[in-house]
């Protein structure tokens, strides 16, 4: 069975546990205590070098980090991952989008702010800058979704994935969505889309 | 004819460049001021709302935005990013690693240091953050390749176009490689890799 490294926070994991649930795939659920330097031991380094969660470790022994790089090697060869040249990598250019350009600043905030660090004067001229930069994505997300139901095609790949995971819970960083109907009507579909779980879950 | 919106300065275009390049795909270049803000005029947010290069313009007048996804889009159906479930996954591993670990350290420092920045309190408060995690980066590669002789599997791979960029650049960021050997190597062995474009070209 696969077992994925997992934080409660993070929903970088989520996202993985989302599609894990949506195609049915059992695995055993590891969490990793970041706070309490977990990700950060010989033993978890000897698995991840680069010390972060989520992790996803398959049934040969090799280890595969980064959310996204999971998120493609479960939808491989499913409708989750289009095979079609260009919506595949429309998927990619929404997938690098929300490591780059939203996670960063959305995510980052809202981990700050949520779980009990102290705003210093560095993080909160850090807050200033990403609280823009973020609400930029979104409204990139919003001019583009303006006209259609999902990231790329007709139903849900795992570019929605990736970027459900930190928007929907982009207002516990301050981020309201108020001004995003398109994104607020999407977030919908895709929480209507079944089966689901939530990051709680 | 294919068009890529390119920033000379960018090791994000060069990366489009040099692998298109190698493929022996004609293409046309279109070079943007982002000094001059022609990133952000109303032209180029209609064919980019992220704003950002490079940007490639397929024939039938779809744009594709992330380097990395643009890296995706030649390569499928090449060698440089294999058909096979796990080499797949862990060439995305790397991309993702590239533009979350690598560039927003290594590749910052070197625009502020390059390109004329004043360094401000909070630029060199940041530098400071960066400059670790930048090495720590720089590490990951180093103990990876320390028995290999690319990032995935026995050939060059478009995991080796993206960390290649701005790696091979990284001193001009003040990210000294004498510590490095096995990356040193690496990039010796990328270069080799004929047909090869300098950044510059």
């Amino acid at each position: 069975m696969i077992e994925l490294f997992d934080s409660p926070f993070s929903g970088n994991a989520y996202k993985c546990r989302l599609l894990m649930h949506k195609l049915g795939l059992p695995y055993r659920r590891t969490v990793v205590d970041i706070d309490r330097g977990e990700s950060r031991t010989p033993e978890f380094l000897a698995r991840n070098p680069n010390g972060r969660v989520p992790l996803l470790l398959l049934e040969d022994g090799t280890h595969l980090a980064e959310s996204n790089a999971i998120l493609c090697w479960l939808a491989k060869g499913t409708a989750w991952l289009p095979e079609d040249r260009l919506e595949f990598a429309q998927v990619m250019q929404w997938l690098f989008f929300e490591q780059y350009s939203h996670e960063p600043n959305i995510a980052t905030v809202r981990y700050w702010l949520t779980h009990g660090f102290e705003i210093t004067p560095l993080r909160a001229q850090l807050i200033e800058i990403k609280r823009p930069q973020g609400h930029a994505a979104l409204g990139v997300m919003e001019g583009h979704l303006a006209s259609r139901p999902f990231f790329v095609g007709a139903r849900p790949t795992i570019a929605d994935m990736a970027l459900y995971a930190y928007t929907h819970v982009a207002e516990e960083g301050g981020f309201a969505l108020k001004d995003y109907p398109h994104v607020r009507a999407w977030l919908a579909r895709v929480t209507a889309d079944t089966p689901h779980i939530a990051i709680t879950d």
